[in-house]
């Protein structure tokens, strides 16, 4: 239950970024749905088509879609109102990828992906939406582009990865929350000191 | 049967369009091969990937592909007089989108696909090729820039999953036959109105 | 044994390839390992996908991703020589298109594809992973603009595809080398040449 709601919080954020991104290039109502929905569930769905999990939970459970495309619908009427919004979009959007990682990364192990490729779809799930979004409407990925975001996903899967041993549920759980805060403060950190990997 | 040839007559209009596409982008004769077959069979891919139903029909049974390539060299050596077809093609096209939608929700409601999803595969079903052919051939996506493309795809899907309980075999072929005509219709109404969906 | 070996060496290569297009778009270090393993993995995790083989390769053996992410790494710190070295690059490409080739149309068979089907299958194995590059830097794919790329590997995939009845395994190890060397010959000589697909 407490997993749904993050979950369904983490949904709303994402499709809030993508339905500005789609405003942004003055597509019409149904695109706005679309790159909404495909960026707060498109990492999900690459997730389970890649861990053999079909339908993805995309389509199995109405919840999802319904949170994405009612934030998409509300974004696109509000739109000048959600972009004076910046700054508490870049905190929500650091919680829905802390979030999305770590899920993502228990549900590959779940289903038996090795340790290495449970990170990966962790990273995946995270990031997978932003990058659907970035391709659809023309851009360059952003997360390809520039500073910590994949990385700080990266690092929250890792430690997800590392605690998979423990025995006892409360161990995990704790485990999970701190994977979740490290991804979420990392991304913070490197927004407000600018961070950025190398460059060539 | 009948669904057959139906099915392959979608295939070979959605080849068309793709390879109209390609031919202005000056594509070679392998990548307007490509495009045509992606932009015929593409929405189904996705729609077999999704459901889990491995291999997609694009491979696992040869008619399709041929049709696809078949048409797309036509193509490729007839374009002008396929451009004078215009009109025609945009008749065609609105069949074949009317046909996959309904054939693919069907076919999520085989699997076990839930009502609000099926609806959705219905609406890939239909749209996911010419996505494809949009993002390969370097364009935002039409289906998210204007137009009721999609809604009148999701119209019929969701008369589909309406009629979905009815009983008799009779019964569901006239909803799926009514569904189709709405798709068609709604489409080609737009199309002459020039129907938009509201803009930011 | 050997074939890992060679599957490996073809993952290098096409890392370099990708992890060189994103570095010439001035992506960082972060977004050269993802276009450099997409480009080397790619083709095979949309092969895994499509014949339902879960969790692909990628994510089930750590040493693929391994392999890709050190090789774009190390094309990060040296690109410039990597520049230098544009010939070799060519040459060994053609060898991975032409081991993915086989390695795409065998595994496809295995899984119990059709003769057609697996041919695609095959191409888009050798193909697939320099489409994502292309897709996520922005690009028209390049094997759809030009040269006998894409075709040479469809020929390997026929040849793989017409020696499938052999009994004897020695019978069909020459046949998959006869496959590969014919990949390999025909992009090269298609290169040297310059021999293009027939344009509108």
């Amino acid at each position: 239950m407490v997993i749904t709601i993050a979950d369904l919080t983490g949904v709303a954020v994402f499709a809030a970024s993508g339905a500005t991104a789609a405003v942004t290039k003055r597509l019409d109502l149904f695109g706005v749905c679309v790159i909404g929905a495909l960026t707060a569930l498109g990492g999900g769905m690459i997730r389970d088509i890649v861990i053999g999990s079909t339908p993805p939970l995309f389509f199995a459970d109405w919840r999802y879609p319904v949170t994405a495309m009612t934030v998409a619908v509300i974004v696109f009427w509000l739109h000048p109102a959600v972009n004076r919004m910046r700054i508490s979009m870049l905190v929500l959007d650091a919680a829905g990828l802390a979030l999305f990682t770590v899920i993502g990364t228990h549900k590959a192990l779940d289903y038996g992906v090795p340790t290495l490729g449970a990170c990966f779809i962790g990273v995946i799930s995270g990031v997978g939406g932003g990058i659907l979004r970035d391709v659809l409407t023309h851009e360059i990925p952003i997360v390809l582009q520039r500073d910590f975001y994949a990385l700080a996903s990266l690092g929250g899967a890792v430690i997800v990865v590392l605690g998979q041993h423990l025995d006892d549920d409360t161990g995990r759980m704790v485990i999970a929350l701190g994977a979740a805060m490290s991804v979420f403060t990392v991304r913070l950190i490197a927004l407000k000191y600018r961070w950025h990997a190398p460059k060539p």
